[in-house]
């Protein structure tokens, strides 16, 4: 089941077709992991488009239809979706089919999706940490998982079948994949993903709040710092709202944190303390070092 | 003076030879915009770099012998060292000197430099907002400039000559400029610049103090977000730490101001309040738009 021609899956169902949805459709289609895609998603536009791009067999507007006798069902809907879906495809699920995600919280997959399940099911859920700030099927290429991580949070009672051959599927589109539990991936990601994406949205919010002249110099001055953060805050507001609050407890926290250390530094500044900002940007810089080691850049 | 083909200045010196130093004098070599570039630095072995990289024409230590008979001084140092050089240069400008720099505030032209200046040197403040987190001579490359803006700031009693010259010089390296009041230069730039690699360096710094095992997975998980807040928070700790002390009352305005969105998006974390994330985010998402007219991506 792991050889790298053989198929993977039989038949995959993807539950919504964004930027991650149809990025996977194209590496599944590419590498032949499966022998059809169905494709569900709200709007016939979307299944127009997945279908033109040839990244789907068959798709359908209702997720129930698409998820049956499926292998692997991977829900890509933002995350306000899951409970809904959940209760939606649960009934015509096949027997031992597996159902994944690709979602950016994992707690989610246990409070929402979980107790919606049939007997006979496996959950192994996932989250592919790759993105870009672009949205919708249009948006997708199969080589965004290239080099990235991926990071799968099955629980220790789920069927170790199933956990390898999602792990072969996105071991084979390219990813690293690593296993973990659920509530570490999401304190981790709160604070290496949720936050700067909170903050970004924030800075951001803050310069269209200002005077029409000032926004327009802003704009042509963004080159050191602020064009990076317009980047961030520019990905999918629905997605990221979702985010925030599916994963308020770990945002909160680590932004607690932050907002102790951000406060440090601005009474640093204003009392002119230049030994103690030397020594904290001093420090930053190593970990950016760590970063490129780890090979994320 | 203005031909493309013409000398703007018989000699340039540059006191300090970092990431901007020897980007301008290498733009100065390439499009042959000076005869000589005389080069200070505080540092032996940064002036054998500017000398190895044939990036100046004679080097010294001391700041008043590099400044003798220069038609244009370039100060390229961190902020604060201004004051101090000006103090050294003053004696040895000739009359009718162009003292300008390369400073991420314009304010401090004001307060620390000239000041210090004889009768008949004419001040011309400047800012290349342009950059990367690499520091030092080797860091520099003369395309840094290219289709970036720089920001003059020469007061209304300026010399309109000595104003013509360097944005000559600043053009023909491929920049805009835009003229501007050095205190409206520093609240754009508050906001644009300094608050985002403020808050950069919190958010990494809030990241290495975490414990070591969530650390390690801060780097592996870098890919969504945090990787572009690392690259910021890589950049040299003593420029920035000079930026926050010198622009001190913008910088603490302006954060006072992203401290309170900051603030009202977290209540509406903690309140589930979807709507409101929701009305935020997509506003967000238009001022990107706006960078990517602004040509700044």
């Amino acid at each position: 089941m792991t050889g790298s021609d053989t198929l993977l899956f039989d038949r995959i169902a993807l539950i919504g077709a964004g930027l991650i949805g149809s990025s996977l459709a194209g590496a599944v289609r590419r590498d032949q992991l499966a022998g059809h895609i169905a494709v569900a998603a709200r709007s016939q536009t979307t299944l127009d488009t997945m279908t033109d791009l040839s990244l789907a067999d068959s798709t359908s507007l209702d997720a129930a239809e698409a998820v049956q006798d499926a292998d692997l069902v991977v829900l890509c809907t933002p995350l306000g979706a899951y409970e809904s879906v959940a209760r939606t495809i649960a009934p015509a699920l096949k027997p031992g089919a597996i159902v994944s995600d690709v979602g950016s919280c994992k707690e989610i997959m246990i409070s929402d999706v979980a107790p919606h399940l049939p007997d006979g099911v496996h959950l192994v859920p996932g989250h592919p940490v790759a993105g870009t700030e672009h949205s919708g099927p249009e948006a997708g290429f199969a080589e965004l998982f290239e080099g990235r991580w991926c990071v799968l949070t099955p629980g220790p009672e789920a069927d170790k079948n199933a956990v390898e051959r999602v792990r072969d599927m996105w071991r084979r589109s390219g990813m690293n994949v690593e296993i973990m539990d659920a509530g570490h991936h999401d304190k981790v990601l709160a604070l290496t993903s949720h936050l700067p994406h909170l903050i970004a949205y924030t800075i951001v919010g803050t310069a269209t709040d200002l005077e029409d002249d000032l926004k327009q110099e802003v704009f042509k001055f963004s080159a050191s710092g602020f064009r990076d953060f317009t980047r961030i805050a520019a990905s999918d507001p629905v997605m990221w709202r979702d985010i925030f609050l599916k994963n308020s407890d770990a945002v909160l926290d680590v932004l607690g944190r932050f907002t102790e250390d951000l406060t440090s530094l601005q009474r640093a500044i204003r009392r002119g303390e230049a030994d103690k900002l030397d020594e904290h940007f001093t420090r930053t810089r190593a970990i950016r070092r760590g970063v490129i080691d780890a090979k994320q850049e």
